[in-house]
Formats: C-alpha cells, sequence, structure tokens
C-alpha cells in the first residue's frame, strides 16, 4: 500500500529541504501518492523545486506535475527549455494534462513551446497541439486524446492485441471504442464483456450501439450533467462528422463540478474569485472589494433614503432603534428565497413551470413566513415597546419586506437564467444590498401611514 | 443510442397519462434511459406510478427506481406486498440502492420487509440485509456488496471463469480483487492488465498490491476525499479484520460531493433544509423559519444596543442615516472571511500553521480592505455630508468594524472546526447578525468619541 501522508512525514521532508538535501527529500516523498507530493512542493519557494525534480524520474516527475495546480506547474515549466520540459515531463502525461499547463504560459512561452513540439513530431506531441486550440471548459478542453480504439470488422483477438500495444499510454481503461473504416464512433465494448468473448467472436456481434458522446464543441457543464446524469465514468467525444477524437474521464469532470459549487458559494459569499487562504494579502483583498465597495454604494443610497425621511426621523426618533431589524430581515428573507431558485436551476428539471407559477408559489410561502415573523415582533413590542404606533409600524413593515424580499429574490435569478446569465450572481451581496434599500424605503411609508392612526384611541 | 429526452417526448407522455393510457406512455419511456424515466415518474400523482410500472419488466424497474430519490422510491414499495416488491425491483437491483430505499420506511414497514428478507435466503437478500445496519453516510452505507473478488492463489483463467460467473450481477467491473483464503484485501488486477495476461499466469505473480481500501466505518466525506484526492473509479471498503465486504463506486460518491456542496450554500444562504422549488409550501416555509427568528432576536438585540445610545441619537439624530451602511458592511466583511476560512477548510492542506498565524493574515488582509473603505467614505463625507464629526464618525467606524467583523468572521469557523462542528454553519445568517450587532456597538461608540472633538477647530 502506498504510505499514508501524515504531518511527521511532512516535517521530515520539511527538515531535509531546510538543510538543502533535496536528495532525501525526494527518497521520503517517493513512496507518497503523487497527489501529496504535490501538494508538498506547492508549498516551497520556487528556488527548491527544480533542485527537487532533479531526483524523480520521468514518470514519477509527469504524474506530480498532473497533480498540481495549473498555474503551480506552468512556474514549474516554464523556465526549462522546451527538450527538457518535453522529456522530462509531457512525454509521460496524458495529453489533456499537458495541454492544460501550457495553456497557462505567457503568449512568448507558449509559441516557445509549441514551436519545438511541431518540430519534434511524435505521436504525444501531435496529440498536444491538437488540444491546444480549445477552451478549457468545453469538452475539447476537457478531453485525453489517449484512448483505445477498434475496428468495427475486427474479432475479439485484434482487440486484445490493440489493448496490449496500447497499455502503457493509456492510463485507465474501462472500454475500448468501436469505430468504422472512416473512424466514425459506432459503440463501444465494456473490457469485462471483452474477457469473457471467445478470441474469434467478431466485434460487430456483440458490440454496445446505444453509448451517449459529446461534440467537442461541447460545454463543460452540460458535458458534467450528462455524466453525472448517466453515472458514467468516460465519455467519448466526437468531432463534427461523428468521428472519434478523444475521451473525458470522470476525475476530470469531477474537479469540473466542484469549481462550480465553489463559485456559487464565492457568489453567494461576496468573493469575487476563486482564492484561498494561503494566497497573497493583495490577492486575498482585490477578491473581497468589488463587494465590499457595492456595499458601500448600498449603505450611501440607503443614508439618501433615511435622509428623504430626516423629518420623521426627527418627531419619531424612536424608528431608528428598529432599523437594523428591519433591513437585515429584507436581506435574509431575499438571499433564501434567490438560494433556492438558483439551487433549483441548477438541478434542471425539464418540466418548468411558467414565471408567474413559481413567483406565486413565492409568494404564499413568504406570506406565511411574513405573518410569523410579524405576529411575533408585534407580540413583542406589546410587551416590551411604550408606542403602539411603532409596533405596528414594524409589524406591518416586517411583513411588507419579507413578501417582498422574498419574491424580489426569486425574481432576479429567474430573470438572470433567462438572460442567460448566471442567476448565481443574483445571490450574497447583491440581493443583500437592493433588499437593504427596499426594507428602509417600506419602513419609512409604513411609518407614516402607521403614526397617522391614533392606536390608543381604538385599543 | 438512447433517445435523447425532450420537451416533446415529455408533453406525449404527460397526454397518455392523462387519458390514462398507461401501456403506450410506458413503451414510450422504455426508450429513454432509466435516469429520465425516473424524473418523469417523480412528477407524477401517486396513483398513476404504480400503474406504469406494470408495463415495465423487473430489470428496468430495477433501474428506474434505482434512479429516483430515497423518499420518492420509498412511495413506491411502501404499498406493495414484499414479495412482489422484492421480485419486481430489489432482486435485479444493487444491494445499497435497495437498502437506501429499504432505510426510508417507517419502522413497521422496514420490518415487514426485512422479515421477508431474512425467510427470503437468495444471496442478494443477504446482501441487503448486511447493509441496513449502516448508516448512509459512512463507507459501509455507500458501499454495494456486488464486486469480483479472486483468491491470490488462482490463475488468469480462474479469474476469467469468475468474471463469467458474475458478469450479470455486478454492473461494473473495472478490477478484480484479489484476496486470499481468509478473505483478506491482497489488492487488485485492473482488467486491462487481465487481459494482456497469458491464461495460465498467476495472480500473485502480477497483482497490484498498493491499492487504497477503507474500513466500513470510514465517514463519507473522507470517503469522498480519498477518491477524488486518487483519482478512483472504486474503492473496496474492508471490514475491521481487513476482510474485503464491498465497494464503493464515483457515481454513488459524487452524488455525496454534490449534497455536501449544496449543504455548505444552503447555510450560507439562511436554509436549514435540503429545499427545491417543488417542495410543498409548508416545506419551504419551514426551512427558512429558523433562521428568519434568528434574524428577528438579532434585530430585537440591535434594537437594545440601539436602545442604550438612544441618549446620543437625539443629540445627533444624523447618525440615524448611516446605520444600515455599517450594519450592512460589518455583515459583507464578515461572511466574506468566514467563506475563505470554510473553503480552506474543506480544501483541507496539511501544513497546517497556528490559529494566530491565520487570523494575522485575516487582520493584514480586513485592515487593508478596511483602509480602503474608510478613506472612500470620508471622501464622500467631504463633499456631501455636513457635518464633520458624522463623517469622521463614520470613516472610523467603518474601519473598525471591517476588521473587526473579518477577524471574527474567520475565527469561528476555525474555532467550530477545531470543536469537529461543520465550520459552514458560522456563514449566512449566523455571521451577519453577529457582525450587525458588533457594527452598532462600534458605532455609537466611534460617535461618542468623535463627536467629543472639535473638528472644525482643527481643519
Amino acid at each position: 500500500m502506498a504510505v499514508e501522508f501524515t504531518k511527521d512525514i511532512f516535517s521530515e521532508v520539511k527538515s531535509h529541504i531546510e538543510d538543502n538535501d533535496y536528495g532525501r527529500a525526494a527518497d521520503v516523498l517517493k513512496h507518497l501518492h503523487p497527489y501529496d507530493i504535490a501538494e508538498v512542493i506547492e508549498d516551497l519557494e520556487d528556488m527548491a523545486i527544480p533542485m527537487l525534480f532533479e531526483f524523480f524520474d520521468a514518470e514519477l516527475s509527469a504524474e506530480i506535475l498532473a497533480e498540481m495546480d495549473n498555474d503551480d506547474a506552468m512556474k514549474v515549466i516554464k523556465n526549462m527549455k522546451p527538450d527538457l520540459a518535453y522529456k522530462k515531463f509531457f512525454v509521460q502525461m496524458d495529453s489533456d494534462d499537458a495541454a492544460d499547463i501550457i495553456n497557462q504560459l505567457s503568449v512568448d512561452d507558449r509559441k516557445t513551446f509549441t514551436d519545438y513540439l511541431k518540430v519534434n513530431l511524435g505521436e504525444e506531441a501531435l496529440n498536444i497541439i491538437s488540444l491546444l486550440k480549445y477552451d478549457e471548459d468545453v469538452a475539447g478542453g476537457l478531453m485525453a486524446k489517449e484512448l483505445v480504439r477498434v475496428n468495427v470488422n475486427w474479432d475479439v483477438k485484434a482487440c486484445i492485441n490493440e489493448i496490449r500495444r496500447q497499455a502503457d499510454d493509456v492510463e485507465t481503461i474501462y472500454a475500448v471504442y468501436v469505430v468504422d473504416d472512416s473512424g466514425k464512433l459506432m459503440g463501444l465494448v465494456p473490457l469485462s464483456k471483452l474477457i469473457v468473448s471467445k478470441s474469434t467472436a467478431k466485434i460487430s456481434e456483440f458490440y454496445h450501439d446505444d453509448l451517449t458522446s459529446v461534440e467537442d464543441t461541447t460545454p463543460g457543464d452540460k458535458v458534467a450533467e450528462i455524466m453525472q446524469k448517466y453515472d458514467l465514468v468516460a465519455l467519448p467525444v466526437v468531432d463534427f462528422r461523428g468521428r472519434l477524437i478523444g475521451r473525458i474521464t470522470i476525475d476530470d469532470v469531477l474537479d469540473f463540478i466542484k469549481e462550480e459549487a465553489d463559485e456559487d458559494y464565492q457568489l453567494a459569499s461576496g468573493l469575487s474569485e476563486n482564492v484561498e487562504y494561503t494566497d497573497k494579502v493583495w490577492v486575498l483583498s482585490r477578491a473581497r472589494l468589488p463587494w465590499l465597495f457595492l456595499g458601500l454604494l448600498g449603505g450611501i443610497a440607503g443614508s439618501e433614503v433615511i435622509g428623504l425621511y430626516e423629518g420623521d426621523l426627527k418627531f419619531h426618533p424612536e424608528m431608528a432603534i428598529f432599523i437594523p431589524l428591519i433591513a437585515a430581515m429584507g436581506g435574509n428573507a431575499g438571499v433564501q428565497s434567490s438560494a433556492i431558485v438558483v439551487q433549483s436551476l441548477a438541478a434542471k428539471s425539464i418540466n418548468e413551470k411558467g414565471l408567474f407559477t413559481k413567483l406565486g408559489k413565492e409568494f404564499r410561502v413568504s406570506v406565511l413566513n411574513g405573518i410569523l415573523c410579524s405576529v411575533a415582533i408585534l407580540a413583542y413590542g406589546f410587551v416590551m415597546i411604550d408606542s403602539l404606533n411603532l409596533s405596528f409600524t414594524v409589524s406591518a413593515a416586517l411583513l411588507t419586506v419579507i413578501v417582498m424580499a422574498s419574491v424580489l429574490g426569486a425574481f432576479i435569478p429567474l430573470v438572470l437564467s433567462k438572460l442567460k446569465v448566471d442567476p448565481a450572481l443574483a445571490t450574497g451581496p447583491f440581493i443583500t444590498t437592493t433588499n437593504d434599500l427596499l426594507g428602509l424605503g417600506i419602513y419609512f411609508l409604513v411609518g407614516r401611514l402607521m403614526y397617522s392612526i391614533d392606536f390608543t384611541a381604538i385599543f
């Protein structure tokens, strides 16, 4: 079994590196999984990284590099001569991983690399070049060229010979893909089927023709959706003529799915970039400033709204006391309803009901919650607030704010989605800020109404 | 290729069902992927569902049921006689899917089913029973019993015979697992290796012994982490003696990963349950009420804080104008820093730095952002606000609030994580509410200080 990566091992490696004893550090690391080695290397000083790689053979080096973040991996190769980088890393890597890293380089560095690859016409070099043209978030950018392809006219024996020939290049084989003479994808044969078939059996007689495939231009989120829906571990990719050109494996899509989920969470939390705690201070600062400034603008707009009602505040200064409550409740209710809509849109059920049906439902939910909250605050008011006018103002404003903020919170992501904009943009600071303003306006308007009533005469 | 699921097909099925013509509806559905059929069935009236299943054979019925949400699937079988349900669905299903559904039943119904399974001693029944004892979020609850197991002393030919024997039961075979005479897991052989080996070769000579496995009690999030880290499509599960008892496939973990990400998002958005837009009004209402009431309590506490400074507000009523700005900025800054910590904790890098190092970094980031925001609001104040005292109050309070809210926002999830509580609980309404209160207190304290200074004498 591979050695488990413990804190002790980490300290041991660390101390070897501090002593500049890269050989011993590498000896310890070699027994770990490449993923764990990559984790360690990403934390090292830039200087130390090439020194350490000296001690790894080409196969392990390639595995480590493939596990590193693309921008860290780019740093490793950007100062290397193309021929060295090619022999040390790219020959042994899956073509998609190599292309991802080269795509991170600056325009000049990328050209140096691709020029070298074009001259060095190995099969791997051609595979990498053909992938460089794709965006990283379409099927072509997610696929690897390595796969086992068999002709529909072959027999089982020929298939097995082909697998034997390619077993070194293709890391994980779940199935062999069946193509016709023109390279068009016809179907697949699972390995388990191949293994139990007679060696003289014809592929054409037992291959599965009901397979799912995507074109190279299919967006990544669609790819992820298909693979999740149909529980696929590998998905073949075809060109516009239906010819088999690559294969996407589940591990590449897993990263994609996680990134998508993380992005929604970041938008909801007011982060504009994908940042980690280990990033530099100014990177962390930059990711947060846009939403902070938006909040600032919202706060200034809020001050203008209150300014409009300064007269009311002068007559009823006790109204100030519940400003934060109204603003916060509008924000909370709005974010909740946005989030439910965003998640339901992501789950994509095909039987979409109309916009008004959805908003109608949100209206009913929010009226129910609004009434419960406003009754609660009214009860509190009767006991704790001297002014009946204020109690009724807060209670009535709260109901109105919860209903309007909720309906608005549902409406905005639904509209964004119709406009093909990411509905998750609606959640977080955006909806909170909008609803703060809405809440303040409602509060003071309701206040004017409620303070015009003589409740003491009624009760 | 399987027929693609379009809106046209959906309407066709719908109209057949409205005509009570279940046979024709089933004829159309049969050509779809079981996942899509499940989607359609989940939207039908409870009455119609058993009628439709009459027209599907046992294999397809089992596939559809396995694709349905567990609670919807439970509704399908809860009124069926155990023997019928067993023959129609469970015999054909993977043991883990069957156990998940039976676990959803009420205590009485579950007993009826397990009693029946115990009497009907087929291999599948035993497999299901052995899984019922596990929680759904540990390795034992995620695994299926179906896998291909070979003895380390066998040769390739014996392996292939075993695969042939089990090919019908085990849906997806990526590798065969190698055990010793006592059933202890020794390693695995990828199918691609088996296929290219001579039939007389001994398994003991070429099996991989460096495989990763988990115990049945391993938590689901740990399972998901391992499979993602090491790019595994299947992970063997062993008991406390190291004996092979099951296998987790990536599709089961994918759902788990998605649910985890969704849960974080829901916590950040103030939802206490996993709800969808299609759920009933009162379910949607119930999921939101806890956080709304928390917000209400926070708002009331906020009103108490302001109440403490009612005297200040009477002297300087213009201070009320910036209450929403201060409260909102505290909330935003806090949520941002919580979210970064929560995501970094989820990514789990092993080289944890100390608590104070992390808080120190958050302090630097927030001081930078706080200064930028407070300079911006000061500039606005010079132009737009008459009172210098108010301008300096808002500016100084803003800096203090951003720094304190950010540090608190980082501190709470770090502490929760140390206490083994889900740190995502800290994000969303909880941190927003806390920071609202913090912000108000700071604002009025700073106000007292700033209004004691005669700025007109200075400038």
